[in-house]
């Protein structure tokens, strides 16, 4: 199939392939999201992140359903792993992933863990980027919000939602050394269960402590499996993307992105060119080196750059 | 003070800014690691790992003072940012983990979140180096393990401990793609509350599930604050260091790590050079470019890479 012509027509077949082949390095994927390149930076983008167990997916399929009701077009990028998208359902919830696989507004994609160079915040990148180019309105990207690079993915969206559910009481206490900071909507879910008003009071009660940006966060309660709330959550979300495009933050944001993308396809290519001049062997012979103590890896590190060091100077 | 000769003597403040150096890419330190480096590669590698609120640290604390009565030098690399080590303790916890800090045979080292070049696990592989470098028999990293980049810092132990507590139930459903894989010792932590054995239940299941390796994981149930169940802990650790030597695992493993070490430095080390040749503001009228949609971001790193490539060719 002609994969430019599908992604201009709104083929999600075209879409699902040229994720895949961006994923993969290919040339041939590369060139296609260049040349559509002008049609992208018109998604707005949402994270979802916080601890597993607190329904971000269920949370993530009501607001994309209500999205998708409107006429926007919505892509939901999963990063968990441990989310129902990626295997990890349990039945009911699996029957409700199902509606949202059949709803022709919705495309969603689970990254998996792609361990080579770049990683999975590079796929999401760029999955994000074909989702922008292929017209999506709306683009979800929900990871498990306690470690280092899901703040560094979540910092790629424009409102990050951070979910938390009562009982956590203890996981806020720990969780308030940086990790809060990146919440702009604050999602106490599963509200009908004990102690969601102490959760969204102790929510609030951090945020007075943390109160230095112009934007209050907003906490709202919700039950996202009763779809109570989601109005709610997605009024303070356009809200947010109301301040944010009024003040610098949003052009000052994408710029930041934009410079790590860059940055990253640089790094990328400039270490396939490496691989690519450097025998196997050599590689392999470098580490044995370095694991019987003959040299160790910085020098190994400059053994390996030597060729392309000595041909530029 | 002369660093070198600190760590040589074993002097702790010598240790501490050796890290800081080394994870601000000073010279001086890479030359010390450099000259040193044959005294690494003796540290046995425990990873701690487990989703917040379980008890982590405080069985770490327990750990590291049980080997520490051993008369073992221990080292621990806090790389989850909801430790208590990093600033997220409740009171009773903080005690616990003062009398850590004053025992001359622990040194405990938490993880900034140094977002640039590198990140977090390039940090901690560094401060893993240099603490075995250093001396230290045991090194412990602690990650909060349900995230990309927390799996592949797990991975730089050569034992890993995964650290769950009673009434996860549906965490350990929904954790089941793939996280749950890399421990090799399950430990149900606060094995006082109720539902212990159901958890160490739905772990074995798991496994039973899961089993294709010749080692079979260890489910060990301990209630950390109360030191009980740490010595079948180090006991498992103990059998699983046994088998991984025994086999080619734990060379093959160790191999793997330096592969990676040099790759990451010498990905860093390009990346430098690409940089300090690039003025700054070229890449801010790239960036801006790219965002008006005047070129794409893979022309952008085309572009930026473009001067060592002339003369490399």
């Amino acid at each position: 199939m002609d994969i430019k012509r599908g992604i201009i027509e709104g083929n999600r077949v075209a879409l699902a392939k040229l994720i895949t082949m961006a994923e993969d390095g290919r040339q041939e994927a590369i060139d296609i999201i260049r040349e559509l390149y002008g049609k992208s930076g018109l998604a707005y983008i949402i994270g979802i992140t916080g601890p597993p167990g607190v329904g971000k997916s269920t949370l993530t399929a009501g607001l994309a359903k209500m999205y998708s009701d409107l006429g926007k077009r919505v892509g939901i990028i999963a990063c968990d792993p441990t989310s129902p998208y990626t295997g990890g359902a349990i039945l009911g919830d699996r029957i409700r992933m199902q509606k949202l696989f059949t709803d022709p507004n919705i495309f969603i994609r689970s990254m998996g863990s792609r361990g080579h160079l770049g990683g999975l915040s590079m796929s999401t990148r760029i999955t994000s980027r074909i989702m922008d180019i292929f017209g999506m309105d709306y683009i979800f990207i929900e990871t498990v919000g306690v470690g280092q690079s899901e703040v560094e993915i979540a910092d790629m969206a424009d409102t990050t939602i951070m979910v938390l559910a009562p009982g956590l009481g203890d996981d806020i206490q720990a969780m308030k050394a940086g990790i809060m900071e990146i919440g702009n909507v604050f999602v106490v879910n599963k509200c009908d269960r004990d102690g969601a008003d102490k959760t969204a009071r102790e929510i609030e009660a951090m945020l007075d402590f943390n109160d230095k940006s112009a934007w209050r966060p907003k906490v709202i309660k919700a039950a996202a499996q009763a779809d109570e709330g989601l109005d709610n959550i997605t009024n303070a979300v356009g809200e947010h993307e109301k301040y944010i495009k009024e003040s610098d933050i949003f052009m000052s944001k994408r710029k930041e992105h934009i410079k790590e993308e860059i940055m990253e396809l640089a790094t990328n290519s400039i270490m396939s060119d490496i691989m690519s001049r450097l025998p196997k062997d050599e590689l392999n012979s470098i580490v044995d080196k370095t694991v019987n103590g003959e040299t160790d890896p910085y020098s190994a590190a400059n053994c390996i750059l030597k060729p392309l060091r000595d041909r530029s100077v």
